[in-house]
C-alpha cells in the first residue's frame, strides 16, 4: 500500500492532476552517474499529451526541476527529488466531475476508498499524469542500462484489433528501436500505423476511444535477474505495469497462446553456440522460473481504450443520489498507446535497473 | 528478492524438492482465529499429486506439522510455522539432471544464478512441491475470508484450445465453486471436460504435456482494496501469481479482449440499485484504478504445457559442455491445470486477505 | 539503505543543505485529517537556527510548501508532499570543507561512501538540515496522535553535566509539555536551565560546544503497540532516533541505571486500580517485552556536542593528502539541544504514530 | 511489526518457549558458503542454559536440524531454513502464570495484544529460548564476516555496578575475543570477574537477580556501510539489540559520556598514517553521520536483571481481577548477561552482514 516502488532503487511519487506539484524521489540510485537531461527530456516529450494529432491537443507546459540529489554533473547517491510545477489546469472544468462518477475510472472507487476526501479534479492521484514522473525515474534509470549494453523498445502491437508485425523473439537491432522511438505511433509495418491511425481518428470523431496491446523487448539483460519465489522477474514487471493506467493484461512470451502448445513445441531447447549455450526459440519469453535466461524479456500488455469519452454515457450522481448521464467535456485521448509506450518502456527500465543492482549484492561474499 | 510475500500478512516458505522439509512461516495472522485442519488438509490434498488419473500418480504421503503459533485452538498473533517432511524422494532419479538441463526448466537459469550451488534434485527449490506450503498458508487466509463473506472459485477455462463456459462477469453462487472443488478437473460445463480429458490422456500416451488457461473469480470482495500506485490490487494479485510456476500471463476481466473494444463499450456504467451503485457489466474485472470496485475479481492465467515431459527434446550437458538428448523418466503431469487450480485460488486468498488486514489500518485514525 | 521510514505511515525526505530544496513525501496519512499549519510551524519555528542566543545566528526564512495530498483542508489520502526551498547558502563558505575533513563530521565517511560525489556543502545530504522535513512529518503526526489523548514532551536532561530535574516516570501532565515547549531551552529547573546556558555561552566564547542528554516521555499511549521480534517499540524508537544528527545513545525507564539494581527491586509491579492494572513504578519506560504496557514511554538520548566549532583543530586535507589544521567559520550553534528537542519530539510522534496506524489492522479480523 | 529482519538478508524467527518447535529461514545467503557446524554449535551452546554456575542449570537439549538451503555442503542461495524441536517443556509448571502476570515481563502487555490468544507458557513467543535461532542464524553470518577480516568480540563491562576493564576504543585483538568466548563470564580483568560472579551468586542465593552491561566491538568493518537517514548503522544495530530480551540501552562509543565532553574533546582528529587516513580517538564509536568511519564499532548496552527471581513479589490474578503475590519457581538466571553475551555478538554479526551485502549493490553501476 505504497507510492514506493524497488527494493534497491526505490523510486516514491506524488502528485495529483492538479495540485500544486507533482514529482518523484529515486532513493538508490548509486553516486557517480552523470545524466543526460536532455534525453530525460525527450522520453518526457515522448509522453506529454500534445504531441501529435492522434493525441489530446491538452498542453502541458512540463518544467521538470531537479531538487537533490545531483550536484557537480552527477548523482551524489542521495535522493535525487524532482517536481514537476502543475501549471494550465482549469481545474473549473471538473467541477461536475465532484458528484458525476466517470465510468471506467476510478472517481467512485477513490471516492468510496479515500471517504470522499480525494482530489476529484482530472482524477487527482488517478490521474495518468503521474506517470510523468515515473517516466522521468525510468528515463535515468534507462540511461545506466544503456551503459550496460541494455535496451528497452517497445511498439503498438495491436490497436482496435488491427496487429502490427511482432518483435522477433530472439532480438531485435536497438536501430529498431530508435526508430519506434521517434515515431508519433511506433509501429514496424508502417501500413499497419496507418490504419491504426485511421481506426483512432475514426473513433475520435464518435466521441470515442479504442485500446489496444503494446508489446515490449529487453535486450542485452543478463542471466540470472529475479527469483523463484515471490519476487520473479514476471512478478516484479507485472507488479509495475499494472501500475501504468489503462493495463488490464500482461502475457510473456507466448503467453495465452501456451493454451494451444503441447509442452515439446512450447519448450526452448538449448544449444551450445561455441561455448555460450543458446536457445533457437523464446517461448519463455526470456523468464525462465522467474528469473532472466539471457534471450530477450519479450512481454505484451492490453491497454484498455480510453475511459474519459465525450460520448454520453450513464452514470450516478452521488450527491443527489440518483442515476445521470454524462459527456466528457474537454480533450481526451482517443487512444492512450501513443503516450502509453513512453511510460511502459521506461517503467520497465525501472524494473529492470532495480532487479540489477538487487543481483548485484549477492555476487560477492563467498 | 524474497521469500517473503505480503505486506500485513507476511508469508515465508523455504525448501527444496528433495532436501529435508519444505514449509512456511506466516506472520501477521490475527490472533484468535479457530482453524478447521481437515479443510486445510483437503485444499492440500487436491494440489497433490496422485490424486486422479490425469495427474502424476507419484504419491507425496505429506503430513502437515505445525511448529509454532497455534495454541489451544486458536491463532497465537505470533508466527504461525508449519514443514512438510520430505518423503518418497528416489533422489537417484535425478542424478542425470545435475548436468542435463531440463529445456523449459529453470535448470540452467538456476545453475548460473546460483554458481551451481543450488540444489538440483526435482527442482530443488524452483519445484512445484513448493506450492505446497503457499497452499496451506492460502487455505488459512482462504478461512478468515470466508467468515468476510468472500469466496473464491476457479475452473479450467481452457485446456488445449478446448474452452469451458466462462463465469458469469457479474458473479457466481458459492455453490458453483464448491462444485468445482470437488472435480479432478474443475470445469463448468462436463462435455468440454470430457474433451480436456481426452486432450490430455492423448498427450500423456505421447510423453508430451498441454496447456490452458485458469479462470479465478472473487466474489464478495468490499470497495476500496488496493492503490493506484504501485500496490494496485491488479499488481499485488499478478505479483503473487507469477509465483505460481508455469503461469506465463494475467488479464483482468476483458484483459487483451479490451483491443477489439470502444470506449463506450468497454466502460462499466454505474447505476443506483436503491442506495447501493451497482455496475451491469464487468469489463474492468472488479479493479478500477487498481482499487476493488466492488464487482467480483476476475482474472484469467495463461498456464504454460507441462515442461517435463517424456519425449525425446534437445538440450546441453554442462559437464561436458556438448549438446545431447534428453527423455526425462519418472511420472509427470501432462497437465498442470488440474493441480494448479487449488494453488491459484489459495495463493489468490493470500493476497485478498493482506490487502484486506492492510486496509483496515487505514480507517481508524480520522 | 533508505530515505523511508515507518511501515504503514512512511516518510521519505530528500534534499542537501545547499541543493535547490529538501522536502518529504509522507505517504499513509489517513484521509480526511484537518492539519493546523500554524501549529506545524510552530514546531518548525522551535527547530529553526536563530531563535535564539543559544542557537546558531543564522536565519532560515523556511517558508513550507505544500505540493499535493491536501485538498479542501483535509488530507486526501494520498501522498502529502512537502519542499523548503533553501535560501540564504553562502556556498562559497564551504568551499574550503571540499577538502579539509570536518572532525566529528561525516565529511570524509560520506567522501568515500559516495566515491566523492556527494555534495559537501553544509554537510550536503548530513546535513541537521535535513531534520526540518522530518520535524514537519513529525509535527503532522503529532496533531492526530493529540486527538487521540497521546502527548509527547521533552527536555535538556542535561548539558554539559548540569541534571536537569527529571519527568516523573508515572507521567507528566500536558501543561508541563506545553510550558517546556514555548522555552528557548526546555528544562523543568530554572535554576538548572540558567546554569546551563551559562555553560552553552562560555563554550560559544571560547569557540567550542557542548553535549548533554534529552529525556522524552510520551504519555496516553495505548497498551499493545510494537512487538517482541524484531519491531520492538524500542527497537522502532531507536532506529529513528539515531537518525536524528548528534544522538549517540539511548536508554528507556531504568536504562543504564538497570545496571545497579536488583530484579526485586526492577520489575514494575502490578496492581488493579478498580479494573484497570497499573504499575506504581516504571522502571521499564513503558515497554515491557517490546510492547506498551500503558505506563508513559520514557527514554534518555545522549547527545554529542556539535561537531562544528571554531576552535582550531587537526585534520587532514584530502587533495594535499597530507594533515593540516581547520578552524570551522560561520555562526554554529554552540549547543544543538535547544533545536534537538523539538526534532525529537516530532521524531517520535512519526514512530508512535507509525505503530499506532500498524496496529490497527490487526485488530478486527477474527 | 514483523518477524523479519534484515533488508538484503532477512531472517525471520518463529516458536514459543513450549511450542512444537522453534527455528529460524535466512533469506538472502549468497550461494556457496561453506558453513562449519560445529563452530555454529559452539556458539549456540555459549548461549544455552545449563552451562554453567552463573545460569539455569535448565538443561535444552537442543538438536538443530537444517531442513533446506545446505546442499553438498554449501549454502544454495535459496531460504536455509532450521528448526529445534522443543523438548523439557514441564508445562505444567507454568499453569499457574496463565493468570498470574509475572512482574518485569510482557505477560500482561501479551495478554492484551494478543487478546488472551498468546501462548502463555514460559513466556511464549516473548521468551528468551526464542534467541537461540537468532543465535544461529548470527553464527552463520559471523563466519562469513570472519573471512572478510571482520571480527566481534564483547563482555560483560559491568554487573551490578562491578566494572570490567573496557575494550581499548581502537581495537583489540582477535585473540583477546576468542579468550573471551570460552569464558563462563567474559570479563577482561579476572578479579572483577570473581567479584561479579559472587555478586551473581549472592543475589541467587536471595532468589533475587542483577543487571549490568554489555560492551561489543567490532574491528575490521570497512568504511561507508550504513545511511545518514534511516538506516545508520546505529539505527539498524539498535533496532537488531532492542529484540534482544533484557535489553534497554545502548550507547556508541562515548555514548552518555558526550554529556560532558566538549567538542574539541569529542571531535575524532583525522590524520594520514602513510596514505591512510585514521583517528587516534573514536569517541564516536567508529560511526560518523550513521555510515562506519573505519575505526571500531563500540557499543555498549545496558541489560536489566533477569525479571523472573524467585523472591515474592506482588501481581495481579487476571482470572479473579484481584491483587495477588507470585514466586516464581522453576531455575532462573541470576543473571543474564553471560548467556545474552553470545546472543549479543552473533546478532550484531547478522546486522554487519546484512548492511555489508547491501552495500555490495552499490558500488557497480556507475
Amino acid at each position: 500500500m505504497s507510492n514506493t516502488f524497488g527494493e534497491t532503487l526505490k523510486v516514491t511519487i506524488f502528485g495529483e492532476s492538479h495540485g500544486t506539484a507533482i514529482g518523484a524521489v529515486i532513493d538508490g540510485l548509486p553516486p557517480g552517474i552523470s545524466i543526460d537531461w536532455d534525453e530525460v527530456r525527450r522520453e518526457m516529450a515522448r509522453r506529454a499529451p500534445g504531441s501529435s494529432n492522434l493525441a489530446t491537443p491538452r498542453k502541458e507546459k512540463d518544467q521538470i526541476e531537479i531538487l537533490s540529489g545531483y550536484f557537480r554533473d552527477h548523482t551524489t547517491g542521495t535522493p535525487l527529488a524532482m517536481e514537476i510545477r502543475n501549471t494550465n489546469q482549469h481545474s473549473g472544468d471538473y467541477d461536475i466531475l465532484k458528484d458525476h462518477m466517470r465510468p471506467g475510472h476510478a472517481d467512485y472507487t477513490g471516492f468510496v476508498k479515500y471517504g470522499g476526501f480525494n482530489d476529484y479534479r482530472g482524477g487527482g492521484h488517478f490521474s495518468g499524469r503521474i506517470t510523468a514522473p515515473l517516466t522521468f525515474a525510468g528515463a535515468i534509470a534507462r540511461q545506466v542500462l544503456e551503459k550496460e549494453g541494455i535496451y528497452i523498445g517497445a511498439h503498438a502491437a495491436d490497436v482496435h484489433g488491427i496487429r502490427d508485425c511482432p518483435f522477433h523473439p530472439l532480438g531485435e537491432e536497438k536501430a529498431l528501436f530508435d526508430r519506434l522511438d521517434r515515431k508519433k505511433l511506433p509501429v514496424i509495418d508502417e501500413e499497419k500505423g496507418k490504419a491504426m491511425e485511421e481506426a483512432i481518428l475514426a473513433a475520435q470523431k464518435e466521441g470515442d476511444s479504442v485500446g489496444g496491446m503494446v508489446e515490449c523487448m529487453i535486450c542485452g539483460l543478463p542471466m540470472g535477474l529475479g527469483d523463484p519465489f515471490f519476487d520473479s522477474l514476471e512478478s516484479e514487471m507485472s507488479h509495475m505495469m499494472f501500475s501504468v493506467p489503462a493495463v488490464k493484461g500482461i502475457e510473456f512470451g507466448s503467453g495465452f497462446g501456451f493454451a494451444s502448445l503441447f509442452g515439446s513445441e512450447a519448450n526452448d531447447s538449448l544449444h551450445y553456440a561455441g561455448e555460450k549455450p543458446v536457445s533457437l526459440t523464446n517461448h519463455n519469453g526470456g523468464v525462465l522460473g522467474g528469473i532472466s535466461s539471457g534471450s530477450p524479456v519479450l512481454f505484451r500488455l492490453a491497454v484498455k481504450p480510453t475511459a474519459s469519452i465525450g460520448k454520453r454515457q450513464k452514470t450516478i450522481d452521488i450527491a443527489k443520489k440518483e442515476d445521470t448521464e454524462l459527456s466528457i467535456g474537454g480533450r481526451h485521448d482517443p487512444c492512450i498507446i501513443p503516450r502509453a509506450i513512453p511510460v511502459i518502456e521506461n517503467a520497465a527500465a525501472l524494473v529492470i535497473l532495480d532487479l540489477l543492482l538487487t543481483d548485484r549484492r549477492n555476487s560477492h561474499v563467498r
